[in-house]
C-alpha cells in the first residue's frame, strides 16, 4: 500500500478564510476558520494563518507535501493578489512569499475556480479527464481550463475569465465597464436580476436571492423556472462556443447556482446542443454537475494543487 | 555539435500534395509535388506517396525520426480524415494505417492549421512561446492552438475550430449550415464578399479574388481599405473573446490573407484591444504575423510534427 500524504488546503475568502489538513484520497481530516476581516493588516492574517498551518501540519499523520491556497483574484503564476474588489487589504498581495517566509513547505496560490478544477480532476467528477472546463457560477462567474491533464494559466496566468465573453451586444452593464458579459446573466446576481426583471413587470414582489429562485422552482413556480430557462439558454449558447476553442470532454457546473441542478442543465444542455457545430456532435460533451459541490470543495481544490 | 535529424512533411491537398525533406533546424532538403485529383482511389495515392516518401529517407543524410502529414479535416488522435469537403475521395480514410502499412516510420497525421502551429513553435515566430493561438486566413478559416507548449486537439482531436465561432448574430450564411460564423467574414471567400457588396453598390466592377483587394488596398484604393478595416474589425472583437479562454501571449496570422499585414493587421488590433478586458491590458498579447508565410509553411509544420 502506498503511504499517504498530506497537504493543507486554504480557501481565503473575503469574510472568511476556510483550511483543512487533506489527504491525498480526498479526505478532509481536520478543518479551522479565521475571520478575514478580523485583520488590521495582511501581515497580521499570514502570522495567524502560518500559526495555524504549523498546527495542522504537526497534526498530520504521514508527509505534509505543501500548503495550497485559493483566493478570488489570485494568480499562480506570480503567486500574488491583485484587484482583489473584496478583501479588506487593498494593496498588491505577495501572498506566496508571504507565507513562503515563515513556512518551509511548498506553497501554490491560485484563482478559486482554478483550485476547484484541480480539486475536480483529483477527487470529483473529472477524475481521468485530460481536457475538460469547470465553471463557477457564483458571485461572479469564473473558470478553471484543464488541457492536455494540466491547468490553463496563460502566459499571464490569467486565463480563463469566461465570465467577461459578451453573451447578448450591448446587454446588461457589467462591473468590468463593459456590456452583456455572461457574468451579467448566470451569476448569483444575473439571475436575481432576470428574475426581478419579470416579477416587477407582472406586479409581483420580487424574489430576494438565487437561492430562492432555486426553492420556487423544486415546488413548480412557472416564473422560476422561465427565469431558469432563459438563463439555460444564455449559457449553454455561449458555452457551445467556448467548446470550439479546446474541445473539452466535458463542461462541469460549479457554485451556487449548481445547486439548480436540472432546473439549470436541462436547458443549458438544449441550448449547447442546438448551437454547436455539427463537428462536435459525435463526441457531444458532458454537461455535468461539480462532484465536490458539498464537499468542502474549495478546501480540496486548494489541496490539490500541491497533492 | 548535436547531430542533425531529418523528417519528411507532407502537405496534402485537394488538388496537389507537396511533400520534402526537413531538417531539425527547418531547412527544406529536397521537394516534390504529386496531383492529388490524379489517382481515382485512396490507395493508389497512398502507395505514390510511400514510395516517393522512401526516395526521401533513402536520400536523408542522417537519421530519418518520422512522416507528418497535414491535410484538411485530418484528425491526430484518429489519424484518418473524415468530412472532407473537397478531396477527390469521399469515404473515411484512415490515412496514418495507411502510411504505416506501408513505412518503417513513425507517421503523424493532423490538420493543416495544427501543423502549421507546430511549424510556427519550432521554426517560425512562435520560437520560445508556451501559449499561442496560429490563426490561418484561407478558404476557410482554422486555428492550431498551443497550451502549456503543447498542441491543443482537445478529447476528440476538433479543438481549435474558431472559423466557427458566431461572429455576428443571424449574420451571413455559413456552409456549416448556421449563420455569422467568423469564417464567412474573415476567410478569402468572406472578404471578397464584403468587398463585392460595397462596390456592386456604387455602380463599381467588384474584384474578383482577395489578392486583388490586397493588391488595390497597396496603392491606396479607398474601397480595399475600407474592406481590410470592417473584416479587421470582425476578426480583433472576436478575438478578444477568443483570448479570455487561455490568455495567450500571441496570435499569429496565418494563409492568403494575412500577406495583406498591415492593411489587416492595424484595424484587427485596433478592434482586439478596444474589446478586451481590462486585465489583460498590462500584459497584451502580440497579435503578429507568420514567420514561415513564404518558406513552404506548410511542408515544415507537417515535418515538425516528428521532429
Amino acid at each position: 500500500m502506498a503511504k499517504k500524504k498530506y497537504a493543507i488546503g486554504v480557501d481565503m475568502g473575503a469574510s472568511f478564510t476556510k483550511m483543512g489538513l487533506v489527504d491525498n484520497d480526498g479526505n478532509l481530516l481536520t478543518s479551522a476558520t479565521l475571520t478575514t476581516t478580523a485583520y488590521k493588516t495582511v501581515q497580521d492574517f499570514v502570522a495567524e494563518l502560518c500559526m495555524q498551518i504549523q498546527l495542522f501540519a504537526a497534526a498530520a499523520p504521514g508527509e505534509v507535501v505543501g500548503v495550497g491556497l485559493g483566493a478570488p483574484n489570485a494568480n499562480f503564476l506570480t503567486g500574488a493578489i491583485d484587484n482583489s474588489a473584496n478583501l479588506p487589504w487593498k494593496e498588491h498581495i505577495p501572498l506566496r512569499d508571504l507565507l513562503m517566509e515563515q513556512l518551509e513547505f511548498n506553497v501554490a496560490v491560485t484563482n478559486d475556480a482554478k483550485a476547484a478544477a484541480k480539486g475536480e480532476m483529483l477527487f470529483g467528477n473529472a477524475k481521468g479527464m485530460k481536457n475538460f472546463i469547470l465553471i463557477t457560477l457564483g458571485t461572479g462567474v469564473g473558470s478553471g481550463i484543464v488541457v492536455n491533464g494540466e491547468i490553463v494559466y496563460g502566459h499571464d496566468g490569467l486565463a480563463g475569465e469566461l465570465g467577461h465573453i459578451i453573451a447578448k451586444p450591448n446587454g446588461r452593464p457589467c462591473g468590468c465597464g463593459r456590456r452583456g458579459c455572461l457574468e451579467t446573466y448566470t451569476s448569483a446576481t444575473g439571475i436575481l436580476l432576470t428574475a426581478q426583471k419579470i416579477m416587477l413587470a407582472n406586479g409581483l414582489i420580487p424574489f430576494q436571492s438565487s437561492k430562492e429562485i432555486t426553492e420556487a422552482a423544486m415546488i413548480g413556480n412557472p416564473i422560476a423556472l422561465e427565469v431558469f430557462n432563459q438563463t439555460g439558454k444564455v449559457l449553454g449558447k455561449l458555452l457551445a462556443h467556448v467548446h470550439t476553442v479546446i474541445s473539452p470532454e466535458a463542461i462541469i457546473f460549479f457554485g451556487g447556482l449548481a445547486n439548480a441542478k436540472d432546473f439549470l442543465l436541462v436547458p443549458t444542455r438544449k441550448a449547447f446542443e442546438e448551437e454547436l457545430l455539427f463537428v462536435y456532435k459525435k463526441s457531444m460533451p458532458k454537461l455535468i454537475l461539480s462532484g465536490l459541490q458539498d464537499k468542502n470543495a474549495a478546501i480540496l481544490g486548494a489541496a490539490a494543487m500541491v497533492l
